[in-house]
C-alpha cells in the first residue's frame, strides 16, 4: 500500500495556509454545529454576493441552447440572447467540446481588445492562453521556468501562498523580498536588491519576480513609479516578471489607480523583459471563483518558447470552456445601448461600493483596538492585520508559529476563521493575520467587536506564560 | 528575455502527440480554407453529438437560478427544476463560489453511491476528489507518487500520451509494457513481468502500473480474469494501480463487459494495493469534454496520505464547480418516475447505438483494405489501426517516425487528421495510427474510401525510395 514515505518530497514540503490547519479545524467545528465566519478566503459568493445577472443569463443560454428557439423574451435581456447567439456562431459545437489548447480563438481576440481598451497598448491574441483560473496560469509559468534546483522566483513577503506552494511543487526556491509595511506595502528597491544579492551569495539563481497588484494579502495598490522601478530592476537582473493582476477592478480609494505592467512596460518602451500577467473572473465585481475562469497574457517571448507554453496547456487538454466564455463576458460587458446595461452598472457599482465601504470600516475599526493595527486596504479583498503581543508571550512556543496559536484560539473562542501571517510570510518579530472584508457590514462589525474582546483577554492571560 | 534554454527540461521533453505537429499542420491548412476531418481527438460534441438534455437543463438553471422563480414549466422538465432546486439547497452559494478543496460534499456522496450501485461494493465519499476532468486526476496522482528520479510508472504500449507527458513533467520515467495486439490488446503477465524485470535491471523503481480500460487508443475491453491478473501482479510487486476507467459506458459488444478495478479488487478481498481510479463526463454518452468534469476515487490509502492529495488539490483551489455539478448529474440520472426519463433513455441509446454501429463499420471497412488491419474496437472511441508499408520504405527516414510521415501525407492529401502510432508507442517494426469513430457514418465511409486510395498510392510511390 502506498504510504507517507512514498510521496513526493515536493508535495510533502508544499504548504498552502489559506486552506491549512486552521480551516480544517473550522470545518470540524462547523460539523459539530458551531457557527463559523470564514474570513480566510476571498470567496465572494459565499458571502451572498450575487453573480452579475448579464453573465449568468448568457451562460444559462449557452448551457441549454434549445432555449434560444423558444419564447424567452420575458426571461432574458435581449442583448443576453443576442450575445449567446453570437457565441454559438463562434463555437457551434457549444461549451461541451474541448477547445484548442490555448483557448477559444474569439475569446483570445476579445481579451486582446480588452487589454488595448484598458491600457491603450497593442495586445496580441496569439500570446494569450485561457486557463482554469489565474492560479493555473501562474502554476503553468512557474513549472515552465524552473529548470535547475537552484532556480528561484522572488516572491513578496507577505505573499499569496499559492505562489510558494506551486514553486515548491515545481522544485524551485522561494526568494522572499519584504514589502514595506510602513510605506503602504510598496516595493522598495533597496530591499529588492538586498534580497537578490543574498540569493546570489547563496548560489541561488533568481529567474523571475512575482508582484501582486493590487496586493494579496496586503490590499495595497502599487504606484506607477513603483511599477517602473520593478520593471527596471527585472530588466537589470534579467528576470521575467509574473504580474498577478486579478484584483485590478478592486480599488477603493481615489488616491490609487490600477496600472498594468503591460501599460507601464509599453510606456517605458521596454521590449526585452518577459512579462506574464494573470487575470481572473474570480475577483473584481464578478466573484466567479467556482467557474475557474482566467487567462495568462505573455509579452516579450519568442515564438518557440510560447509554443512550449501551449504544449503544456495541451497536456491538460484545455481550460473549462464555460469558464472561457465567462472570461469573454468579463472582457465584453454590455454597452450603453444594451438592454441589460443599466442593471449591469447598478450591480457593479453596488458590489464595488459595498466593498469600498467595508474596506474602510474594517480598517478604521481595527485601528481602534489596542495592540492591533492595519494599513487600510486600498484594493483587493483583504487586510493584513498586525497584532502585538506582550513581550513575554513571544517565547511560549517553538513548534508552532505564535500567530497560528493566536488564530487557532480566535477560532475556538469566537468562530472567526482567519489565516495567520506566518502562512504568508512576515518580517521577523512581527505577527499578523489576513482577513477578507467580504462579509456583510454587520458581520464585520461583529467580527471587530469579537476580536477586540478576544485580543484583550488573550493578551492578559497571565496563565499563558 | 526568457528564451528556449531557460525552460524546464521536463517541459521540453514532454510530448503529447494527440495535439502535436500533425494537428498544428491541420489547423494551418484549415486556416487556408482546407476542409479537415479531425479524427485525432475524442471530442464528441465537435462531431455534432448533442449534449444530454437533462444535464444541460439543470446546468442552465444553476447558472441563472432566478429562472426558478419564474414561469418556466413549459421550458424545462419538472424533474430538472426539482433537481436544480435540490442542488441549490445543498450549495446555496451556487456554482460561483469555490468549493471545499476535495469538492462539494453532496457530490462526493452521490459518487460513492453511484460506485456502490454500479459495483455492489462499498465506497467512501471521503476518498473521492472532484477534478477538472480525469486528466487532472491522473496528473495529481502522478505528481504525488513520483519521489525519486529513478521512479517510474508502468504504462501500456500503446498508451494515451497524456500519461507519458505528465510523467515526464513530474520527473518520472515511463516503463512501457506491450499490449497484446494478437490477443485483442489484453495485458499479458509474461510481458508485464518482462517489462518489470528489465526496469529493475536498469535500476528503475516501478511505483505503479497504469491500465486504461476500456482502452485508449486500442478500443479493447479487459476481461475480469485479466484485471484479476493485474491486481495480483501489482500486489506481488508492491505497486499502486492507476485505473483509467473513463470509457466505462462505451462498450459496444455483448461479448465484453466493464469490470471496475474496485469491484474486482473487492471480490478478491485485496485491501493492501492502493487503487486510484479515474472517471469523467467527457466520454460515455455525455461527451462533455468542455466542462472538464471528473473525479478520482482512491482505495487502500492511509488517512495521512490522502490528506496530502487534498492539500495538492487545495493549491489548485478546487475543480470548477459547474463541472462538479455536472459529475453529480452523471452519477444521478433520472429514474423511471421522472418527467425527463424517457427522453434521457432515448438520447442515451441513440448515442451509444450510433457509436456501436460506427465502431463496427469502421473496423470492418478498414479490414477490407490491403495492408491495413485493426482489432474491431469493443469499446472507447478509437481504433488503433495497423498499417503495412513495403519493406523498402522502412529505411527512408531516420529523423521522423515513418507513421508520422504517413499521417502527415494523409493529412496533406486527404484532409484527414489522425495521430501516428509512434505518439502512443507501438511494438518495434510495426506502424499504426489512431482514429476516432466519432464522425457521422457517411464521413467514416468517406474516410475509409479516401484512406484506401491514399494507402494504395502511398505504398506504390517508387519515387519515395
Amino acid at each position: 500500500m502506498l504510504n507517507y514515505n512514498g510521496l513526493s518530497q515536493r508535495l510533502l514540503a508544499a504548504d498552502y495556509a489559506v486552506r491549512g490547519r486552521i480551516v480544517t479545524r473550522a470545518q470540524e467545528l462547523e460539523k459539530q454545529g458551531r457557527k463559523i465566519t470564514y474570513c480566510n478566503i476571498g470567496n465572494p459568493h459565499n458571502f451572498k454576493q450575487k453573480p452579475m445577472t448579464y453573465v449568468r443569463e448568457v451562460l444559462s443560454l449557452l448551457e441549454y441552447p434549445d432555449l434560444l428557439n423558444k419564447n424567452i423574451d420575458n426571461l432574458f435581456h435581449s442583448d443576453s440572447i443576442k450575445r449567446a447567439k453570437y457565441v454559438l456562431e463562434q463555437i457551434p459545437e457549444g461549451v461541451g467540446a474541448y477547445s484548442a489548447s490555448a483557448g477559444v480563438g474569439f475569446v483570445r481576440e476579445a481579451i486582446a481588445k480588452f487589454i488595448t481598451r484598458r491600457d491603450n497598448v497593442p495586445a496580441n491574441p496569439e500570446r494569450i492562453i485561457l486557463t482554469d483560473g489565474a492560479s493555473k496560469a501562474a502554476q503553468t509559468v512557474i513549472h515552465a521556468i524552473i529548470k535547475n534546483p537552484n532556480d528561484g522566483i522572488m516572491l513578496p513577503i507577505p505573499q499569496y501562498p499559492m505562489y510558494s506552494a506551486s514553486l515548491t511543487l515545481a522544485g524551485g526556491l522561494s526568494i522572499g523580498y519584504y514589502l514595506d509595511e510602513e510605506n503602504h506595502w510598496q516595493l522598495n528597491e533597496d530591499i529588492l536588491l538586498d534580497s537578490y544579492n543574498t540569493a546570489k551569495l547563496n548560489k541561488l539563481n533568481p529567474v523571475a519576480i512575482t508582484v501582486i497588484n493590487p496586493g494579496n494579502p496586503t490590499g495595497a495598490v502599487l504606484s506607477y513609479e513603483n511599477i517602473k522601478m520593478i520593471i527596471n530592476f527585472a530588466r537589470k537582473y534579467n528576470m521575467a516578471i509574473l504580474a498577478d493582476e486579478v484584483y485590478q477592478e478592486n480599488i477603493y480609494t481615489k488616491n490609487a489607480a490600477f496600472h498594468s505592467f503591460a501599460k507601464v512596460m509599453h510606456d517605458m518602451k521596454v521590449d526585452d523583459v518577459t512579462l506574464f500577467s494573470f487575470h481572473s473572473m474570480s475577483k473584481g465585481y464578478f466573484g466567479e471563483c467556482g467557474h475557474r475562469s482566467g487567462y495568462l497574457e505573455i509579452r516579450n517571448l519568442p515564438d518557440d518558447v510560447f509554443a512550449q507554453f501551449v504544449k503544456f496547456q495541451s497536456i491538460n487538454l484545455c481550460a473549462n470552456v464555460v469558464g472561457q466564455v465567462a472570461t469573454y463576458l468579463m472582457v465584453t460587458p454590455p454597452t450603453p445601448e444594451d438592454d441589460s446595461y443599466t442593471q449591469y452598472i447598478n450591480e457593479k457599482n453596488c458590489i464595488l461600493d459595498d466593498l469600498r465601504e467595508k474596506s474602510i470600516i474594517l480598517g478604521n475599526e481595527l485601528n481602534k483596538i489596542d495592540g492591533i493595527s492595519v494599513n487600510i486596504p486600498e484594493g483587493a479583498m483583504y487586510a493584513f492585520v498586525k497584532i502585538q503581543l506582550p513581550e513575554i508571550m513571544k517565547y511560549q512556543s517553538v513548534d508552532v508559529a505564535l500567530d497560528e496559536i493566536y488564530c487557532m484560539e480566535l477560532l475556538e473562542k469566537t468562530g472567526i476563521c482567519v489565516v495567520p501571517g506566518s502562512g504568508f510570510g512576515q518580517m521577523p518579530n512581527t505577527l499578523h493575520f489576513r482577513t477578507t472584508f467580504l462579509p456583510p457590514k454587520e458581520q464585520i462589525l461583529e467580527f471587530v467587536h469579537a476580536l477586540k474582546l478576544f485580543h484583550q483577554e488573550y493578551t492578559c492571560q497571565e496563565k499563558r506564560i
